[in-house]
C-alpha cells in the first residue's frame, strides 16, 4: 500500500520529517511517500496561505506520476480536504480530523495545542465543521510559529507542555492532540510531562488511512465528493513556476 | 465609493450581469466593478472549483490597479472569504453571509434555494461557520447548473419557485434567499410567485458593503484575519497562463 | 426615506442624543425622527421595565401621525421588536440585531458590552433567539445604569474600555458591541483604547434600515409576523395618562 | 396555598375553565384563583396580543389584593414570565415550561399540538429560551383558533388527535403536550386515541408549583429577575380603561 | 401512595438518610420506603460502580414485594433510569434531572456541586442527554467523596459554600443543585451562606413523583420505554450473593 | 497482538460470526477472541437488556484469564464502555463510535441502519453522548429484531437496503452504518444495492483498536476513566449462576 503524506507549505526538510514520522507507525507492506507542494508558502499560519496550499496541494497529489492507495492532508486546520476528495477515489484523511477522532477513543474531552494565536480559529472551524468539536476542550496556542518548532524543540517542548498542562487543569482536557504537522517529534517528551495521551495527527493518519484501504472503504461519490463536472477550467493544472 | 464585485468564476458575462444587478441597487456615490478571475472554472459547482475559485479571487482582487472601499465575493456557498479578509484593509462581504443576515431581519426562518444538489452541502458548510444557520430552514436545490439560469430563464424560475414553495410549505420558511451569484433577475418573478420576500445575495452585499463603509468599519487585524506574516512565499503572484 | 427611531425608555434627552448619533450615519435623503413612549421606565434594566416598553413603543410607533418607511428599536437586548412586525408593512430593525450581524462581517467573534449586571441575560437571550450567539464570545457588564453612561462620560469609556479589553483578550472577542442605545457618542474612544473595531447598534441600525428599504424588502407576513387576527381587543389603544 | 392562575386573554369564561382545571389536581390544602386581565385581547395568537397580555397579567397579578403562594402564567408560548419573576418573591409557573419539563420524565421525545400556525414559532422559541427544546421532537398547529377549542369540542379532539398522531408516527414523539391555556378538557380523549400520556400545562403547572411551594423555593433574586430598581416609572400601574 | 426512594450504593445508612429528607417534603398521605441495592458498591464515585448500581437498583426494585406509585433513583449523574423506565408500569424519577428541572423554574442559570472531580463528566453527560443542559452553568465538584459528606458535615459545608459561590460569581448560576444523593441535610447550610436557592434532588424528585402520579401520568411505552420483548435472559434475576 | 471482540448478547453462535468477521480485516498478527457474556439476554434490543449486557461484558472480560491488547464492545447503542475503560488499561473501541467516525471519513453525512425502531433512540443517545451526532443524517430501522438478521438474511438485505436507500435519498446520507452487531456478512450487499460505502461496526473497530495499539495509545487515566477507587463492592465478581 502506498500512501502520500501532503506537506502544506514548501518546507522540503519538513515534508521529511513528517513522512519520518508517518513511518514509524506505518505497517510493514506501506509505503510513506511525502509531497511537498511546488509553490506556497514555506509555513502555513493563516487562511491566505492556508488556501493557498489548498490548491498546491491538489496541484501536488494530482501530479504524482504512480497510482497510490490514500491520501494524507498534512496540515492542522487547513482548507483544502473536500477538493482532494472530489479530484480523487482513493481515501482523504486531514490530520485535524484524525488527531480529533483518535482522541476522543482516550478520554471524556481532548484538547488541541498549536504554534500561533492566529491559527486558533481555523483549527476551530475545521474541527466544527467535521462535527468533531463536542468534546473539544479548548485549541490553545503555544506562541511559537511553525518553523521555531524545529529550530528551538527545547523551546517548542516546554511551551507546548505549558499549554497541555492549562489544557488539562484548567480545560478539563483529558488527552492532548499536537496541533501541527511537524510536532511529532515532540510527542514523546509532552506525553511524560503532562502524564495524560498525546495525539500526533500524522501519524494518526496513517492508521486511519491504513484502516480505510483494509476495509476497503473510500469517499462516497454521490454527491458532496462526486467527481467534478465536465467544464472549462482555465489555468489548471496550474503552471505557476 | 469603488466596490469591486469579483465573481468566482471565469465566464465574463456573469460577472456583467452581476455587476449590472449590483449597480441597481448601489447608492448614487458607488462604482461598482465586476471582476472576472483569469483563471478557474467556467462556472463553480464543487469544492475543487470552489477552492480554485478562492485563489482565482484573490489574485485578481489584489492585482486591481486602483483604489477600492471595499470587495463583495460574489459566490453563494464559495470558499475564501477568509483570506480576502487577511489580504485587504477594506471590507470583504460574502454573498452567502449577506443574504442569509438580510433575510434575517424579515422573517422567522429562511430557506436558500441554489442550483445543484452537490452545492447544498457547501452552503450549509458556508452558514455553519457563519453562524448564520440557526433559522435556517433549509437549502433547497433546484437542479439547474449555473450556466442554464442565464440560458433557459424560464425552466430557471419554474424550478426554483418549485423550491421556494416546499420550503415555505414543508420547511416553514418565511424568506428565501437566491443561493447562487447569477440568480438576481429572477426575484422578482419568483416573489410575485410565492409571496415571500426574496433575497438576493448580490443585492444585499451591496447595501451591506456600502453599510460599512459609511459606519468607517473594516475588519478587525487583531487575530484571525491579521496580514499574512512576512515570510517565503513561492509562486505568489500566480501566473497560471 | 423617514425612519423612525424608538427609544425605549420616557427620557427624552436620550431619544435626542440617539437621534442625534443616528442622523450622523443617515443618508442625504434619510429623515430620522426619534419616538419617546408616552409612558415606562425612565431607564429600561430589565424583564419588567423592558416589557413595558415593548408596548409602549408600539403605542408610540402606531400613533406617529405621518409615514414612515422604517422603524428603529433603539434598545439593547429589549423585549417587543416581533410584536412591531405584526403590527407594521414596513421594516422593523432591532439594534441588538443590527449590532451583532454587523459585527459578524468584521472578525470570527465578537462580545457585547452593555450596564448592569442584570441585563446581561436579557442580551445573550435575545442574541439567542435571533440565532445571533453561534460566534458571541461574551456579553459584558461595565457595572454602569443606563442613566450613569450621559452623566459621567468620562467613568463610562473607562468602565466600558476595561471590559472590552477583557473581553479581547480572554474570550477572544475581535470586534465589540456597544450594548445600550446610548453609547454611541463612546464609539471612537472605546475603539482607540482597544484596537478593534467597535459596534454602535443605533448606528448599525440605520444602515441596516435604509438597506432593506433600498432592496425594496419588508418584513414577510406569511406566517409568524402576519398582522394580528381581527379580534376584541379591550384597552388598546393604551390610554395610560 | 394561595395559587393565582393568571389566563393571558379577557375572556372571563376561559379563566373560569382553566381554573376549574386546575382545581381537579390541587391538593386539598390548595385554593386556586382564576384571574382575568382587565385590558387585552380576547384571545392570544401572536406576537402583539402576547405582549399586551405580559403587561396586563403583571397588572393582574400586582393589583391582586390578598397574599398569595405562587402564580401559574397560563398562556402557552407566551411572553411576560420574566417580568412576573422580577416582580414578586413567590415562584411563578410558565405552563409551557411546566408541560415540557413534565413530559420530559415520560417518554425520549415529546411533541406540543397547539393551535394556529402562526403560533407555533412563538412556543418553539419560549422553548429555546427555556433550554427544554432538546428533546422536543416538533410543534405542530391544529388549525383551530383558540377560542374555536370551546365552541366546538368535537372538531377540536378532531384536529388535535390528528396532529397528536403525526407527532407520535412521523415525528417519533413519546409524550405530546397541550399547547394551549384551554385544552385541558381534551386531556382524556387524545389519550384515549393515541395511546400516548398527555400534559396539560395548566394541570402541570399546577403541581410544579405546590412543590415549589413546598420546597420552600422560590425565584433566585440575585441577577436576572433581581426586583427592578427603584426608579421614575411613567404610567404604571397602567390605567387603560 | 406509596413512592420507593431507591439509593444506588449499599450503605444503608445512607439509604435510612434519604429516606428520612424525602419524608420531609412527602405529602401526608405518601409512603416513602427506602430501597437498599443487595450488591455494588458502599458508594458510587464511577462508572463502573455506577453500571453495577444500574442493576442493582433494577434487582432491588423488582424484587420489591408490595404495591408501589413511583420510583425515586437517588444517585446523582448515575446510569440506569432508562431500564427502570423499561421494566415498571409506574413513573420513575431521577434525582439528577429532578434537580435540573426544579433549578430551571428558579434562576436564569443553575450549577451543580457535587463531591469528586472524576463525577463531574458523569452528570454533565446525564444532564445532556437529559436535555436539560442547555442552562447549566457549570458542573463543580467539592472533591469530598460521597462518605465524607456524613462522616465530615462541616468540612463538607465549607466545600460545598466554597464550590457554590465560585459557580454564582465566575460560571453566573443563579441556583445551586446538590449533586449527590446525600447533601439533602446541607441544603439550608448552603443556602443561607450563598443567598441563592439550593435545589436537593431527592427532595425535588419527591415533588415530581408525587405530581406525576396526582396526574395520572407515567412512562410513555409506545417505543424507547416499552417492556423489554419476551425472550430468554440467562441469570435474571441475578443471584449474586 | 490479542484483540477481545466482546458480544453483548448471550448467543454464542452470534459471537462466533461477529469473530469471524473481524478476523477478516485483522492484520495478520493480531489474534481476535470472540467472548460471550455468561448472563444477559439472547438478544439486545432495549435500555434493560444492555445495562446487563454492560455488567456481563465487564464480567467476561475481567475474568478473560490471559493478557490482551484491546477490547472491542460488540454491541450497537449499548450501555457499558465507559465501565470497561475504567476497569481496563488497554483501549476500548464501541461499535457505535467505530463505524460512526470511520463513516465521518467518506461523506458529509452518514446514516446508521439498526435493527427494531425501539433500539433507535438508544444509538441516537450514544451518538450524542460520544460527539459523533453532527453529521449523523439519521438513524433508520429496518424493523427486523436482532437475531432475525442471522435467520432470514434475504428478508435482512431486503429490509436494510429500503432503509439505507430512504437514508440517501430523503435524509441526505453519503455513507451508512449497519447498525447492530450481526450484521457484518450484509455489508457487500447493501453497499452495492445502494451505490454508496456501507461501514459496519465491528469490521471499523478492529482497524481502530489495532491502530490505538500500534499508536502506544490507550485511554487516559486522570479523570472520568481512572480506575475504580478502592471500596468495598459487595457481590463483585457477581456470580449469576
Amino acid at each position: 500500500m502506498r500512501i502520500l503524506v501532503a506537506n502544506v507549505n514548501t518546507t522540503a526538510a519538513m515534508t521529511d520529517a513528517i513522512a519520518a514520522s508517518a513511518r514509524q507507525v506505518a505497517s510493514p507492506g506501506t509505503e510513506i511517500v511525502g509531497i511537498t507542494p511546488r509553490f506556497g508558502a514555506d509555513s502555513c499560519e493563516g487562511n491566505f496561505e492556508s488556501y493557498l496550499a489548498a490548491i498546491a496541494v491538489m496541484d501536488a497529489v494530482t501530479r504524482y506520476p504512480a497510482p497510490f492507495d490514500a491520501v494524507i492532508q498534512a496540515g492542522y486546520g487547513e482548507h483544502g480536504r473536500e477538493g482532494l476528495q472530489e479530484l480523487l477515489d482513493v481515501p482523504v484523511v486531514d490530520i485535524t480530523e484524525a488527531a480529533a477522532s483518535t482522541a476522543m477513543y482516550l478520554g471524556h474531552k481532548y484538547s488541541v495545542v498549536t504554534t500561533l494565536d492566529r491559527t486558533v480559529p481555523l483549527i476551530e472551524d475545521r474541527l466544527r465543521l467535521a462535527g468533531l468539536d463536542a468534546r473539544c476542550a479548548s485549541v490553545r496556542a503555544s506562541g511559537l510559529g511553525v518553523l521555531e518548532l524545529e529550530s528551538d524543540p527545547e523551546r517548542a517542548v516546554a511551551a507546548i507542555v505549558a499549554q497541555a498542562r492549562e489544557a488539562v487543569e484548567r480545560d478539563r482536557a483529558e488527552v492532548v492532540c499536537l496541533g501541527c504537522g511537524g510536532m511529532a517529534e515532540l510527542e514523546r517528551a509532552v506525553s511524560a510531562a503532562t502524564g495524560v495521551p498525546i495525539v500526533d495527527g500524522v501519524r494518526a493518519a496513517v492508521t486511519v488511512a491504513e484502516s480505510l484501504v483494509r476495509l476497503g472503504l473510500s469517499t462516497s461519490k454521490i454527491r458532496t465528493y462526486a467527481a467534478p463536472r465536465r467544464k472549462t477550467v482555465t489555468g489548471w493544472p496550474l503552471n505557476p513556476t
